[in-house]
């Protein structure tokens, strides 16, 4: 989730991205301002959707099959071309116009990933120590045999700097960062996210610029149960890759008391783009077909689990709400699109792809949704919209009220990757805002599978991008830009 | 840890394990019977060791070298003998008697391990899916490329026997026995443990003898982040493996839709035996020097983690009683015997060695303690003593009250896996009874590592593992047995 923003960072120096982080910029419009009552017919539909989606697990089946049946869906995989194909024949199922969007794709392929320890402090004569290791994508590899270099820990980019060429020249950079559980904990995973992930997308270039031989990250991510954390690093020409933290911390006390040297084997291959698929699947409006409100979540998802959080749930999340109208006969005045994009974790290809193909659309398009933050309960949407927006929406929040998910945050960043390129153009976007104080212990591991995702949790989840889908199709005006 | 229990049970039926749960039998003695008080003198000793204890960082220092500067001690190991040496070395300079005892300990070496799902329901052409696993003590090899068969689902030996010869024949039996988080979570691991470790002691031997090509078990333990839990499996000719609870999800969700199949690599090696060490390091006693209190832990652990929590904390617990003592200038009245045992993780050779070369001085050891369920805070100790003596020990409860660790339990079943052979020679053994709710989450994974282990919570049960110790080296008349 949210690389894209990393992405398009990679210009600005470090230090400028700590000033990074998400900030809601305001919660509410003035207090005197009051929004037109929804027709009584809306707020019922709206009600009668909640409560169907409250007693449905469609997206649940469907997130089994991705997940378990498909598997992983790494972008270019025969798995990734497969789940498109199933979304899309599975919305057809439920009724909707569903066609595959071709898109070009990166292809980047894990290949073996070891490390151990060869030398350090009081070491045991003939042994060495298992460091649990995984490749970053955008990592280039190691001899297949591998690389041995000395490590040299860092903390941040200023520690970097200050060793300069001469002790870095050679050696294994290590940015052992610690990602702050406690702020996840207490509600702000996106801050503890953002001033980590940093190190993952950057370091291996600030490392390869003073000519290191690889660059390593503590894993970008909670939890203590020796899992590594993969995702994207900016290419730097290097190999980069990320260390469970119990390594991380082994290395770091270990490189305290002396030289401490590293076998390395990264051997990921990037190989030549290849064509993958968008999935947009139509619910045509009744009123005003060709105005457009999205509803969406990626496909993609990284290779080392089977992306039930990252983000398998977004896409049952879309399909659940628009499968639900269908089933309840609620067709919308506007059109509501179920898209599940493509290439979200290695470069938002998919999104960037619609949106450069529907620049004369962009104001047809009302408004686009996407999920990306896993399937815990939802808390309710982060807005990327005008503050009359907001207004114009308030009382919906009655009817998600119930279910918890009411808040409605406007926000001055972008809200989605795969959306951000129609905000650009201009369309109001809203991210679904899940509670994410365990979410980052399972992003980008192995252990981001289907066993993650409470069902009743999932439900809420549909219930509220159904109805906030809904509204947005239904009210008589337009979403203000 | 208590794995001993299950070698000598290996010739019981398995059914009859079930009923193997330890059980207090008693918690507290006749009302009516009051213990004689202990001596002032006593109660402020016992006081400033607690308090000391309580300040000291001695056993964390020595856990983290044990763990990171030594790193994983599996029996058999050079790590195993530098540990061995280490231990010796730091208590001798700590003032106590140390020397080092051989023991004949087998040596099993993990190698390759990794599975795949290589045909499933609605596969993916082209794709396999991967499956986490790691190869139990005592597994066989597969051939070098591994062994391709289907998978036989189930729950208990039951359905096992069920199946019968001709469905399991050549097959992989995988047992789906779920660890109960919750059973744990309310304190009673020990129970969760039991019920889930029958399978993993004993699955192996059941396939077999039905035919089967190897046994898969799901790990024993909590926790969901796609970690295998190794142990021990008694030698059953066929390779036994542990696949984590994520990928026992797929595998029965997938079987009840069809046939999987699964490619599966173990590739162990059972070497010739060879020589290990128990430690032994006497703090002699002043008055009585040939009769012996025991504490200790065990030296050796498995090899994926670095055995923190099972059980360097154990040994490092004991060693820290035995240092405060010397520190506080507290010469006990009997000898307090450090002993930092080989092998219980596969066998228990170090624990069994002793016993038998101690048979004719059994009456002398008045207790031995054993530390073996982690580093959690301790709440008291499990006894394996005569209801008088527990009367007897009453008033230490007072000194242990203020850190919690002041229950003192009368048990039928044995409480540690390396002092058992001294309780079956009649000699009153207590285990160290930690805040076990999550310790199975951790046991025999790769994350047993030294970040598991808080401060403050050694340091408390190196206060309770020295008050008992004390106690028991200075009370006037020996315990009762």
């Amino acid at each position: 989730m949210r690389i894209w923003k990393l992405v398009v960072c990679i210009f600005l120096s470090p230090g400028l991205l700590i000033a990074q982080t998400p900030q809601p910029v305001q919660t509410a419009p003035a207090k005197t301002a009051e929004p037109a009552p929804f027709a009584p017919e809306l707020v019922r539909n709206l009600e009668a959707l909640r409560d169907a989606a409250l007693g449905s697990d469609y997206a649940y089946h469907q997130l089994a099959f991705l997940t378990e049946n498909i598997g992983p869906r790494p972008t270019g995989s025969p798995q990734a071309d497969a789940a498109a194909k199933y979304v899309a024949q599975t919305l057809r199922a439920a009724g909707l116009n569903a066609k595959l969007e071709e898109v070009t794709v990166p292809h980047w392929v894990r290949g073996a990933e070891t490390a151990e320890l060869v030398a350090w402090p009081d070491q045991t004569p003939g042994t060495k120590q298992k460091i649990v290791v995984t490749a970053l994508g955008g990592s280039t590899a190691t001899p297949a045999d591998g690389l041995t270099a000395e490590v040299v820990v860092v903390n941040n980019f200023e520690e970097l700097k200050e060793l300069g060429k001469d002790k870095v020249s050679g050696k294994i950079v290590f940015f052992n960062e610690k990602f702050d559980v406690q702020k996840a904990s207490a509600g702000h995973w996106d801050g503890a996210y953002d001033e980590a992930v940093q190190f993952r997308a950057l370091g291996a270039k600030a490392a390869a610029e003073l000519g290191a031989a690889a660059s390593l990250v503590r894993s970008v991510g909670g939890a203590d149960y020796r899992l590594p954390h993969t995702g994207y690093s900016a290419p730097a020409g290097i190999p980069a890759g990320a260390v469970a933290a119990e390594d991380a911390e082994t290395i770091a006390h270990l490189a305290r008391q002396g030289p401490v040297k590293m076998r390395l084997t990264l051997t990921p291959q990037l190989l030549p783009d290849v064509t993958g698929y968008n999935v947009v699947a139509d619910l045509k409006g009744s009123e005003h077909p060709e105005e457009v409100v999205i509803v969406s979540g990626h496909l993609d998802s990284w290779d080392l689990g089977t992306g039930a959080i990252d983000d398998g749930a977004g896409v049952v999340i879309a399909m659940g709400a628009a499968q639900l109208m269908k089933e309840l006969h609620l067709q919308p005045k506007r059109t509501i699109r179920v898209i599940a994009w493509m290439n979200e974790e290695t470069g938002s290809r998919g999104g960037k792809a619609y949106a450069k193909a529907r620049e004369a659309e962009a104001a047809q398009h009302i408004a686009a949704i996407e999920s990306d933050l896993g399937a815990g309960h939802p808390l309710g949407f982060d807005a990327k919209v005008s503050p009359s927006a907001i207004l114009m929406l308030k009382p919906m929040a009655k009817v998600l009220a119930p279910i918890g998910a009411n808040i409605m945050r406007l926000s001055a960043d972008d809200v989605g990757a795969d959306i951000t390129p129609l905000a650009t153009l201009g369309v109001p976007t809203f991210g679904e805002m899940q509670d994410g104080r365990v979410y980052f212990n399972y992003h980008h591991t192995p252990a981001d599978t289907l066993d993650k995702v409470v069902p009743r949790e999932l439900r809420e989840n549909v219930a509220a991008m159904a109805v906030l889908a809904f509204t947005l199709a239904e009210l008589p005006e337009k979403l203000p830009r």
